[in-house]
């Protein structure tokens, strides 16, 4: 029996339709996909029910799949001829432990691919038309930080204690390019008095977040968080 | 006449199996599209020949098409009422001037799509293996740099000024993940002597580069730059 072979692949930010061509035929072909809690629903019921799902996910101190595991998984998987396809949120190599897998994968002589795929941050800039580089405002703080917890107080003090302005915009984007994305704009002053959005989260940080347009998000998020506070940030288009 | 759609997409880092499927759809789909230099021919080659294709690059010295009349031309084929393709290699926000184009578009009452990419950086680590986040490394500098130029000396004089050990390994990657890839493996105190790869080009340093696999490079590169002088940096897997 050929040994089969591990594709790491990214997921994308969660729209099935930023998913890599690549990535998309993979998903139809594999036998079996272990993905983590970062797949979206929609990328899930797009993998065909001949294949094998398996959810070895870890979030939020629930219980999961200790990474030693995952990696034996993988290798019996791949040693009993299946086409296994890794699959993770945003791109395989972006805090995703794809470099473990793949060294693991590697000693065991089992030949592995890896899809990069959209990050998060990139789908979520895109989704609410927040370019992360421009000219004009380039010489002004970007900062993009993954998954940033529950204690946005203690966010917030850190982002102040490093040198960061209170009035710096900031968004919190829920399930980026998702059916369930939501997004909350604020500044880094009022961090902390930010509403719970569920999690995938990431926080955008710069005067680039000037750039969200509102009625792109009225339009395109079934939910939209939207904070009217006087100081919190308010789109470029509408301050004359 | 109905004014046409600007979208602003992704080309990815060259490989066209690399697509969105959204990007690729649109593609399909477009009357005309304005492309940059930096989109490699493969993906080209999949715009159907309805659609009209207009070079506005701008790469070494070149004439070039200035942005003031990219963001005019845009707005003037939405207006004939075309759907226009923006067609940027990578992610259209980071470093493609996207940001302006969108906020011209905006201010002239076009209605802009924004479909993200995935940028060179991520698809050329996936392409020679090496994972941009690693737990065992994750400690050390990794620096990616999108164009390095031709000044490969300077650019070693400033890495090794801001601290950057001689011995740290990099890898310049040219026409990441297409046809014509190449990838040259050296370490920053050798950065000056390596040799000349064409562009589009990307430097990454840092000690992940060392996971980057010599069988895959070999397997999937038309031509590879491997350079083996004794300074120059091993791939870990034939480390003992």
């Amino acid at each position: 029996m050929a040994t089969g072979t591990v594709y790491l692949v990214g997921a994308g930010p969660g729209d099935p339709d930023l998913l890599a061509l690549k990535a998309a035929r993979i998903l139809r072909e594999a036998d079996i996909v272990l993905h983590d809690e970062l797949v979206s629903p929609e990328i899930l019921r797009l993998i065909p029910a001949s294949a094998q799902l398996v959810s070895i996910g870890k979030r939020c101190g629930k219980k999961s799949t200790p990474q030693e595991e995952i990696n034996r998984l993988l290798i019996d998987y791949a040693r009993l001829g299946l086409q296994v396809v890794r699959l993770k949120g945003g791109d395989p190599f972006i805090f995703g432990r794809g470099g473990e897998e793949m060294e693991s994968l590697r000693l065991a002589g089992i030949s592995v691919e890896v899809v990069p795929g959209i990050t998060a941050a990139l789908g979520a800039a895109a989704g609410i038309q927040v370019p992360l580089t421009h000219r004009d405002v380039s010489s002004t703080l970007i900062l993009v930080v993954y998954m940033p917890g529950h204690d946005l107080a203690g966010l917030q003090q850190r982002l102040l204690s490093s040198g960061v302005l209170p009035q710096t915009p900031c968004a919190i984007i829920s399930s980026a390019t998702s059916e369930a994305e939501q997004v909350h704009l604020t500044v880094v002053g009022s961090l902390a008095t930010s509403p719970f959005l569920a999690a995938p989260r990431l926080l955008v940080v710069g005067e680039v977040v000037r750039f969200a347009e509102p009625n792109r998000l009225q339009q395109h998020f079934s939910e939209l968080t939207f904070s009217t506070a006087s100081d919190d940030v308010s789109p470029r288009e509408s301050v004359e």
